[in-house]
């Protein structure tokens, strides 16, 4: 398989495109960002790494960080954290408060910003919030194997500028008693956490530890990396995860930057950046760039 | 790998089971089915079959008849069927109304019975329900390469005479502009189809032509396959298909009558029944079996 | 007072009027229906009569029928009824099904339309739904001393068939228990109800067995008028019955055919009729005329 | 009619009452309020007062503020308060959350928690909290005629430490843009505002303003007390509004303190208390004996 002449012809052809979605408003260095941006990397567990065009240009992957929050959680509370946080798909919009009413604070899954929320309350265990952040930074650059992953603070200040559904959010759950920490501290945190810059090509690097292939980073147990896929699976692009899974068959995250960090387990990293956005919050290009690359490799789970 | 001894292990363990969940009894034919059986069977494409328990007892499929319907709808309609019905997890219990609201009479997913019904309005196509029913088991057949399966006439009566909650779905649909055919009659089809009795060896014949395996009986395109495979991973269990994901990591769907069908992509079908029924109305034993033949063979998609 | 006064100001001020709402046209009959008609009427109990405009045209009463057969179903089961439909506002529109969902199949009102089919297949009580329409008609025309007030048969066959969410909704009660008799012969006699064809003279001097003056026809107890009154001021208008409380502070009750009518409890029997419906489905020029008329009086209960 | 035989057959009546209803416990302070206290007090125009009970031990009005605040923030801002808070029932518990997904924020009426917080919030109008709290008092002394009206601060201070929900409600409207304040100042007045200790007499008194009848304080317009008692009516009881109405026939607005202050229309001001709630949250033997009041004066609106 050629996947440098593949990752071409997808380069090639989103270059073409016309329609390419909706950059995100919400804060002003996302809004500020060139809708013409397109980046892609495929990582490989050997070593090999395969880009099309700005796959080293740095972007602010925003939810994608909940994937790494996630397995921190994991790691410090075990299965634990499922009493505090579900694991189904939500039906909802990713940043709904509906259904926390219906289930009385406990959000559905870690992935709509409720539930990463509560993860990232879990993930603090009784640690500062800057002691968190360390300890994430170094999980990702050891997931990436590079160290030039930072925080962007303008980014932060702008999320905590504007976060007040997030703060509606924490303190329903805080009234419902599933606030460990201080609202504040725990939304410190966070949105901090949502402001790590990365490029496609640490990023798809930083996958890889969620194939399980052999020559990948083993930062989680092989039962844990599993089920972290399937929440990837069934939760990863709100309530556009049964559309990807339907298109692409994969793994994914996605970020409202316009970033989607994909599993091809057993044998690839991938990630993908363009800043428009579809009608469901996650990128229009980049879900077609990595249907795409699906496609050609064969690569979908369902195959 | 042994799969004989897998199996083996997995009736073992389910015979000393002593919570086996609760028989659904909503009509008295399920209701009177015997907590203490349990069967499981896998099929292989090259024709090799292993099985445990009572894997030769016929059992209602209910359910899990929405994955054939949709392969059939499909096939008649091709993708125009999602402008009738969505392709994501509902958030909501099986058999709600809430959603068909918000979304105007649009049901999530075809494999709630709303969805359900839509698709099955949608097969009929301008045939009498008789022709639909025929078509539809001999596609089952075919797939299951053994002519003695048939519908249960019982049972579907006693659909027919406690379906109030289904007419209430359709009608909705209905006044929504989303039923082509008369209610009563996509309804009769709908009901007779939920009555197929087939056991575990048909059933997991059945899901081979979804694992894409050389050998398989090639029924549907490989995009169609993977997308049905996607369907049942992402809604294939109702509100609990987010957990049938974590703990086993395979596409399959589930049917009140306690039975399950599981799809593990190129390389096996897999049926299991056990009567008892979990809190999200899912096969309790029937989902426990999978999890251990998911984690013994390492097939989870996840992995 | 100058009652003949403030209608000739009334009416003259909505002859003016040149944003006269929009006339129903979910059946034909309605839609048909000249939105420049416009009439109002007022009764005293001591016999006085006050008209303006088309006063004496017949129009379909749809909705306002509920109040009759709520004062029916009282007289049949008295207070039993409230086990099988609440007395609270719904916050919804009135033909939603979210909240029947919400609450098991008990409608939170009679004047919603699931609370009126509870309220009409109560009131059949074992009877066909000829004996029913019968007394009903009976009781409407025993209020308005008239007995030239009949069922409209092609509205009622119109309503039968765009029936589909009445149909919905019943079908759901059903299956939650809160049906007694088969959902077609209720809907049979809901559909009938429903086509009443009065005019604002007649459903103004119908509307005085509400007031409890001295005079007026005793149909009901003193603590029932009260407690229908309620309902009316309470969900009369759906869910703007707060703006029509707000605005006019009189029991009231609505009909998408473009009628209101309305209790000034003590004092006067009073009917409006203006085709043009407000976004929350209530007449327009009859809720801005019903204002003017109670400010004019200074009848509002909360004055 | 002899007002104080009925109060005094009223006492009579709650002494004996075994099933008193459930005393609030989310406040220490309320939780440790005897059960057993009943007390109430009608205020008639004419200066006359009559009382029964527990008739002049303060207790906590909590909600019922919510009546004073409104009539602030409407001789501050008028009918534009409508357009940031609306004025139909909610169909939901007190605190719910979910209507004001639907509706982007704005709240469905000034007597649920979060209407109440959009009113205060108007009401504040550029002033700090002090001054508004200063003013409040200033308008409840006003209306009661006694100067001896104080808030409590150990009850603002535990709301204040409680008060998580609130701020989920207050951070929710502030990200849909419906608050002119920082949160935490609006919050501050409100938790101080809801702390206000009265007696029944105090109350009573308080109520006058609302009946215009001549010699009561005119302290608002007509139509303003008009629409007030319109809002008490159809939302002064959170989710039991309908059975008040029914039962009552009065406008009236309840605190989680267990105190009522009721509005006879052109008779009397009306305040009961009794600590002991129903499951909606409205004090039990209070609706209880109001009903009685109603019933034996022939006070209600509806007759």
């Amino acid at each position: 398989m050629d996947i440098a002449a593949i990752l071409d012809d997808i380069g090639a052809a989103m270059a073409r495109a016309t329609d390419r979605g909706r950059v995100a408003t919400y804060i002003p260095q996302l809004a500020r960002v060139d809708p013409a941006r397109f980046g892609m990397a495929v990582a490989l567990p050997d070593g090999r790494l395969f880009t099309t065009g700005d796959a080293a240009v740095p972007f602010s992957i925003q939810s994608i960080s909940k994937v790494f929050t996630l397995a921190l959680a994991l790691g410090r509370m075990g299965d634990q954290i499922w009493a505090r946080v579900g694991r189904e798909p939500s039906g909802q919009a990713f940043n709904s408060i509906l259904q926390l009413e219906h289930e009385r604070g406990i959000p559905r899954n870690p992935f709509i910003n409720a539930g990463a929320i509560v993860t990232t309350d879990a993930a603090l265990a009784g640690h500062a919030p800057r002691e968190f952040l360390g300890e994430l930074l170094r999980f990702i650059r050891a997931a990436a194997g590079d160290d030039d992953i930072h925080i962007n603070d303008r980014i932060a200040a702008s999320e905590q500028a504007t976060g007040d559904l997030n703060r509606a959010l924490a303190y329903f759950m805080a009234a419902h008693g599933n606030m460990v920490n201080p609202v504040d501290m725990t939304l410190g945190a966070y949105f901090h956490q949502c402001a790590v810059d990365m490029t496609c090509v640490q990023l798809a690097r930083a996958a890889l530890f969620l194939t399980g292939a052999p020559g990948a980073p083993a930062l989680v147990s092989a039962a844990r990396r599993r089920r972290i896929n399937a929440m990837m699976m069934l939760c990863g692009h709100y309530d556009a995860s049964g559309d990807f899974a339907y298109r692409v068959g994969l793994p994914g995250k996605s970020g409202v930057g316009g970033g989607i960090m994909v599993v091809a387990p057993g044998r690839a990293g991938i990630a993908v950046w363009s800043p428009g956005l579809n009608a469901q919050g996650n990128s229009k290009l980049g879900t077609e760039s990595v249907e795409m690359l699906a496609r050609a490799t064969g690569w979908s789970v369902f195959d």
